[in-house]
């Protein structure tokens, strides 16, 4: 009998269906912010996101389902036994996070940000012309669950999409410019109008927007970063948007997070920073699929089949299978 | 032969085609803001905007072919002799409005003005759950080319959308929800996430998002406007927003316009105003479009065939045609 420590804030239909696979299990519930040490220490399995300090007390546990599609502190040295089965959420996030991806690139694009600082002072005054989702050409780096769906709705509305993935994949219809991989993108940079990241904290993805990257992109050119601010280098990208090189960029992660007080990129020219808000609950449906990943990884786990989303300790990637 | 003064910024490949059409006739090209009362005078056919009182100066004008979809202006009592034909540009300005639509309606969900706001102050602090195009439903009053394009846009993100329109007509697949008319909109408020007018300044659309259409819409609903200032009381608007029933609003056109510097719209509570900027030339495409509709009209005016986009001036509407 496995002890099954829920931290995901699951309704009561939720619960009922998660219960149905938990054959033989004791199921015990908790938000995650009252959880206390012994709670954690008893569990065999912890199904959401802790505090990982907390998770690191309990070397027993032999399996942990994050709630979230990123799992670089769950899976940094010193929280967690090698042993203990690591699985992140990927593919609850993608829908709600490109919406909040393409809320950012047009606000960027139709200056919304500039006719807001306008309005404060009640000034009534063009801000010259605005660029376009449609006709213009998209990279998406990264371009699994989230940067898929991105790419998707670029493409409904108008957008060439060209993607890049970890491994080589075959291109679905909406990334029409096709798919390539890390070792190619200096070569597409300079062609681009839209540049996303969606990356994973990796040992392969530290600051691979560097000085360097910016320089190959466009001039005029939109930078979106919604993955690990890991991935970019925060004086490289200050200085490409201050002196005029990019039109735009809008960042949800940032390295460090919280963003101190006294960090220069917050008045970077034409930024938006959001504090890591784009994949909140905020979508009934994340969290049905949240619950579903669950659900089918603890029968996985309970009759010996495979599970999904399982995360390689050594790469920091989800174990690829094509 | 006739003598044409175009006013629309043509490029050479343009001209060059619109001239292919305009048989017998003698084309003069100026700028709007640099053009001389002697040509407007000399002129029977204009092709662009020009200033009204300038247009009122010639009573002789067989034709006008407007660059803006709306036309009230020049519609309007003591403008134009009632023989002249006045035509506009709807079609032209779909793709970029409707954008333009999208940009301020995901930067009001995802709390983009709040967190820019944050941001000046170097503040990072999640401000809660942001709401979502996907699964949400969506009215357009006035689902013409504007409005239809936007309701493509939402569709394609998700969005379930119903169209209201002056005459009964059959729905498009993106418009899901069912094509409604004017008298119905009292029923379907209430239903409604997201509310985005796209009306011309008729006597039949004044102010018809009045107090009690506010308090009809559903309580944290979106609403947006891109026709004409005048189909909004602007003080019904203000209230509605301030009081929280409505989550926010965007408007790219106020009345009157420019918006007054000492207007409470502005310090309305999550509201967002652009100074009627969505339907510039930013898009090349649009500039093709308008060259098209003024080619296509030339050619049908010179050969007795049926021009498109003729205004009627009792109405203030383009002549309806099933």
């Amino acid at each position: 009998m496995y002890k099954i420590l829920v931290t995901l804030p699951m309704r009561q239909h939720h619960k009922a269906e998660f219960e149905k696979a938990a054959v033989n299990c004791a199921v015990t519930y908790s938000a995650a912010n009252v959880l206390t040490s012994e709670l954690v220490k008893d569990a065999d399995i912890i199904i959401g996101n802790i505090k990982p300090s907390l998770l690191a007390e309990n070397k027993n546990l032999k399996w942990v389902q994050l709630s979230s599609a990123g799992s670089d502190v769950y899976a940094a040295d010193g929280i967690l036994d090698r042993s203990t089965i690591l699985t992140n959420a990927t593919g609850a996030y993608g829908s709600v996070i490109s919406e909040h991806m393409l809320a950012v690139l047009l606000t960027l694009m139709k200056k919304i940000h500039l006719y807001q600082s306008n309005q404060a002072a009640h000034i009534w005054r063009s801000e010259g012309n605005a660029a376009t989702v449609a006709g213009s050409k998209a990279l998406i780096v990264g371009a699994g669950n989230i940067g898929g769906e991105f790419a998707k709705k670029l493409y409904a509305l108008g957008c060439s999409v060209t993607g890049i993935r970890r491994h080589k994949v075959s291109s679905p219809e909406y990334i029409d410019g096709g798919m390539y991989l890390m070792e190619d993108m200096p070569s597409l940079l300079p062609s681009m109008d839209i540049v996303a990241a969606s990356l994973p904290n990796t040992k392969d993805t530290y600051k691979v927007f560097d000085k360097d990257a910016f320089a190959q992109m466009k001039v005029g050119s939109y930078f979106i970063n919604v993955g690990r601010g890991s991935a970019v280098d925060s004086d490289a990208l200050a200085e490409a948007l201050n002196s005029g090189h990019l039109r735009g960029a809008a960042l949800d992660v940032t390295d460090p997070e919280p963003l101190p007080e006294d960090h220069p990129l917050w008045d970077a020219k034409n930024i938006i920073i959001t504090p890591h808000i784009s994949g909140m609950y905020n979508l009934p449906e994340t969290l049905d699929r949240l619950v579903e990943i669950a659900r089918y990884n603890l029968n996985a786990f309970l009759t010996g089949g495979e599970m999904k989303n399982v995360v390689d300790f050594e790469t920091g990637y989800r174990a690829f299978k094509e």
